[in-house]
């Protein structure tokens, strides 16, 4: 069965927006076994919509379509696909309801513009959209099926899995069975990662590589006639990963690093409490964007000015005259600060310059330390020397502070 | 004359590469004029490859295929053409000396695998590759010209920019000249803000709309026999633009909202402070983001819990206990709070009920205030009932948080 994603609008032929979906889509179906063999873009135009709707019937047996479903006048896929079909449209009652019962939850009602969306191409099937406002169908036309989803990513994902994924296995009832894990590792680089893997390869399992910023993600993919069969080798698989990479891999489930720590601290039972200078906020946004984080999780200080840095967490002026700011003295007083005025059990402290000023030849910009004081076992801190714009300074010091808090509670630091 | 962009390769439809080629040639080839109406991805197969170049020669006039001319076994485009052009391979003589000197300079021998890549489709015409190994050639066939280029971002974008561009420009003398530009909103839903521009569109102008989370995009076309044609016909739309959307505009330029922020604060010489509780540090962040913030930006506080509230930012243990922590009084008093203890000339306190638990049938999830503290003007508050996943209620918080900023600045609260 060959898949066709088909991506639309504008925004994504004139390189403004990237074609998260066709990405994500590719990935997820490539990886559940599908064929995907076209992708095919075009902009917000009638006639061309018409015309690769049918060249996509012609040559693919499942079509994914996305984009053009909202209340806008540059949204034709309705339109274009009444075209193309030479059908008319009929209100879908099912998706009139529940966008009535969305808006009236926010206190809206359904405007004109609006209810253009929920008139769909006539003999369509609706697929209601409980993530967001436009609805989606589906419509099989000489043995091929289209589906047609919103393109707001995460409204595109959840239809994929609710809907279009089931269906497409219905579709392929003789498809092996698979099982597949996302592995993720932390702290080393792409090659090294690929070299302590070397020779792993074996027969029905599918192993590939995925830089993720500076995480390394590993997809792993494993068939058998049986799900039992496919799961026995994926953990099989698993065992040898853990054996050769040990406390790089944080994590085989695909959860975020953020939530790896949050989980070893509820486990410890313990509290953290941060301090950050050139991170900006954005370990503490990590932090508590797991549910549940404010059991752990008790205050940040964002501390851009000595001043701060001094009366808010106490470090003494004269450690930050004598050494900088950014120095692995103020780092670990700004640790056991913030532990400390916090009353929690783990404090950590940034510092560093992320550019694209403030850097001088003896610490040019991407110097960073990283203190952690975690009481009985006193302060600790690490320097390191980064690379990139500021936003990914940012971003590599939080990975590595998430890190240091992970392999402290792992006793491993 | 219609663009079509062909990108190849497995890597792309298994969604492990992002396809960068695409969005970089689609974003230049716009915004010089061109009309990219069809991109087409497929993976290293022959057979799909040569019906897809079948299909664009039928429905485009210029064709920009990327990928596959390296000397490895998947990369198959020249066999593909030649099999399409029913044509065989010759040695292109400019390609191999180019190659040989190329290599000589590394001290290596072009080896056989590397030969296949000089044996072009008979007819095509050569494009020296100097920034890498792989030649690119042309070839037309009944009015569509095919260019092929390697598919490494830095080759493509070069061999793009000395011989692809040129030749279009040649084959199009008579383009019209156009001017792009992103407008941003916030405040408004995206059927709002089409309702108010409603009618707006005028001939040579082309006007897009995106949602980008709650911020609505506007991006704006327009086009002319002269580049001041098409700038003029630009300024009296984004005129008309600005009369009908008011202060929901906050930039033609494409920004940042925190940009506009940061602009607005250094062009009245004012500094901020932040006191957050839900937001958990993405306020700061986003804050802290742009280069050079820390001259108005000086700290932050993350005052998760009750005590940090109380302690650090002096908040009333009584205000929090008669009217709850998420309240107004107590945002009020954050942002008095904050604006305090950092001595800026803003504060701004935040409160609210990220979820997906801590909701109350009074306080559901979603229930925010923002408070913010000017000094002279007092401090003000308002009260927001969000919803979405914690993510969504974080961000769309810290959107708000950053357009009172604004409107404060603009006077417009």
């Amino acid at each position: 069965m060959k898949i066709e994603i088909l991506t639309t609008g504008d925004e994504l032929m004139s390189g403004l927006t990237q074609d998260g979906n066709f990405q994500w889509a590719g990935e997820t179906l490539t990886w559940l076994g599908f064929d995907v063999a076209y992708h095919t873009t075009v902009g917000d135009n009638k006639e061309i919509l018409k015309s690769v709707f049918n060249t996509a019937k012609n040559r693919a047996d499942a079509v994914i379509v996305t984009g053009g479903l909202g209340p806008t006048p540059d949204d034709l896929t309705i339109e274009a696909v009444s075209n193309f079909l030479n059908v008319g449209v009929e209100l879908s009652e099912p998706a009139l309801e529940m966008m009535t019962e969305r808006f009236r939850k926010i206190g809206r009602k359904v405007s004109d513009t609006n209810m253009k969306q929920v008139y769909l191409p006539e003999g369509s099937k609706v697929l209601l959209n409980k993530w967001g406002t436009a609805p989606g169908f589906s419509y099989e036309v000489e043995n091929t099926v289209f589906f047609f989803l919103p393109g707001v990513p995460k409204e595109f994902r959840a239809m994929m899995e609710e809907y279009v994924i089931p269906e497409l296995k219905n579709k392929n009832p003789h498809m092996k069975k698979s099982c597949q894990r996302l592995v993720k590792t932390f702290g080393l680089p792409e090659s090294e990662v690929a070299q302590k893997l070397y020779g792993i390869e074996r027969a029905h399992v599918k192993l590939g590589y995925r830089a993720h910023f500076r995480e390394i993600h590993l997809r792993v993919s494993s068939s058998g006639d049986s799900f039992a069969e496919a799961d026995a080798l994926m953990d099989e698989f698993l065992k040898e990963i853990h054996a050769r990479l040990g406390k790089y891999v944080f994590t085989t489930e695909g959860e975020m690093l953020e939530e790896v720590v949050g989980n070893l601290l509820t486990l410890n039972n313990m509290t953290l409490a941060t301090a950050e200078s050139c991170t900006g906020g954005l370990l503490s946004h990590r932090i508590t964007n797991v549910p549940g984080s404010s059991t752990y999780f008790l205050e940040g200080i964002i501390s851009y000015s000595n001043e701060a840095k001094s009366q808010i967490l106490g470090v003494p002026m004269e450690l930050i005259e004598s050494h900088g700011a950014v120095s692995a003295p103020v780092v670990e007083a700004m640790a056991k600060g913030v532990r400390s005025i916090s009353d929690s059990d783990m404090g950590i402290g940034i510092s560093g310059i992320a550019g694209p000023g403030g850097g001088t030849p003896e610490k040019p910009v991407g110097t960073v330390f990283i203190g952690l004081d975690s009481g009985t076992k006193g302060a600790i801190s690490r320097e390191f020397h980064f690379h990139g714009t500021r936003e990914e300074i940012k971003l590599v010091t939080v990975l590595n502070a998430l890190d240091m808090i992970r392999q402290s509670l792992l006793n491993n630091v």
